[in-house]
């Protein structure tokens, strides 16, 4: 049995002020990271250990990641950083809040592009400061990788690439994974690993901050998933992400 | 021209206490963190950007770097951890005060175990709670590696080899690089890359929290090397760690 934790990094100074991210690097709020620290108290009570971890490009999951680790006390095992894990790319919408994009394009469409699997927001142009080309993070990135907008289509792509081709072979090679990323990142990990359809991925919500746990069969099949910690906690948690008036992508 | 940027950690909590620390995996004190923070701020401002880092297994020399990386916007490059980079590993003198030891083997023999070249400090036992082996970190290492003692000499021995492996040719490869340690690791790669003699070693003394930068040629050889920040600040910096009554290791 191969165990697997994901982690959806806490509230960033954005999702506070309810504007779009995607891969706008952002920090963590003292909340985010307060959830960060409740985690890694969590995971090391609960006896986790890790062998191996992996997370964004994007400061705001890899510092959930660093706390996380530094509470269990496992800040010098490997990290495993990759601009596909990142969260889904916004588009246009970067930046804009939730009012100003629901007084522009309506309420129904704004919904539509937080929620459906493959409509895409509004495309970035090449000369948008935006653009991640003109971000250090992204120059050695194909052109062609580089996204203008995403929808969780895309994000699923190359989530998968990565995880097919350097995360399921640590796994079945028997190390213990911890995953910090995003609220879409993780959705498009969750869909195949579980083999939603993109009807049933819609309604799935990652609560921030909590540890999910997977246990994996030898084909990396889930037998078991739970999330970490008290009922309430993770109700109350759950509700939040799922508000619609809230933006925490 | 390649550049190689050197930072030894800042205070830990057994530094302020005056304790051999060698492998014992101790945290920051707060004059730690704010060094770490100033050179962070001194390389943003100087413009320095890195491809990669390395550091050791230890907490104070991997929050150290941390703490640079994210003053610096650089977060999200690869990290390389390693025991390898570890500090020298003090023997039975870990954990102990520079009193105690000074009363117990007189300050003679002190002072010849902190800055001789080859004189090995008293060996841990295998069945002495210090032994690497029982820490989580070292469980796959093999057993003829893991130190119950070290001097300078052998600490060179593993750094300059995994300076040959691992870092070198990213360097050559073009990568900027930074590299996250310890008094003693840091002198040890310094002897090579400088090719100073067990004599000339002995009073390099390389200050806590200010970035030391190498010009290299092709071959990796030294063309230029200096400190960055003011040179009072420098001063009081080496000062003090040159203070014979104080531990810095």
């Amino acid at each position: 049995m191969h165990k697997l934790v994901l982690i959806r990094h806490g509230e960033s100074l954005w999702n506070k002020a309810n504007l779009f991210t995607g891969w706008m690097d952002v920090n963590l709020s003292d909340k985010g990271i307060q959830e960060a620290l409740h985690a890694g108290k969590l995971l090391k009570e609960e006896q986790f250990v890790f062998d191996v971890a992996y997370t964004s490009y994007l400061k705001r999951a890899i510092k959930t990641l660093d706390y996380v680790l530094e509470e269990m006390d496992l800040l010098w095992i490997p990290v495993y950083k990759t601009w596909q894990l990142n969260e889904r790319h916004y588009g246009a919408l970067q930046g804009l809040s939730k009012t100003t994009t629901a007084e522009k394009y309506g309420e129904a469409q704004v919904q539509l592009w937080r929620r459906s699997y493959d409509v895409l927001p509004p495309a970035l142009t090449k000369d948008d400061a935006r653009y991640p080309r003109y971000d250090i993070k992204y120059r050695d990135m194909d052109d062609e990788l580089i996204p203008l907008t995403e929808s969780l289509k895309e994000t699923v792509v190359r989530v998968r690439d990565y995880w097919d081709k350097e995360i399921a072979p640590q796994i079945k090679a028997g190390k213990n994974v911890i995953i910090a990323a995003h609220g879409n990142s993780l959705r498009a990990l969750v869909m195949f690993l579980e083999n939603l359809s993109s009807k049933e991925i819609i309604d799935l919500n990652i609560p921030t901050g909590i540890p999910l746990v997977y246990n994996l069969d030898d084909r990396l099949h889930p037998v078991e998933r739970y999330y970490l910690g008290s009922e309430e906690h993770l109700e109350s948690k759950i509700k939040q992400v799922a508000e619609p008036d809230k933006i925490m992508e």
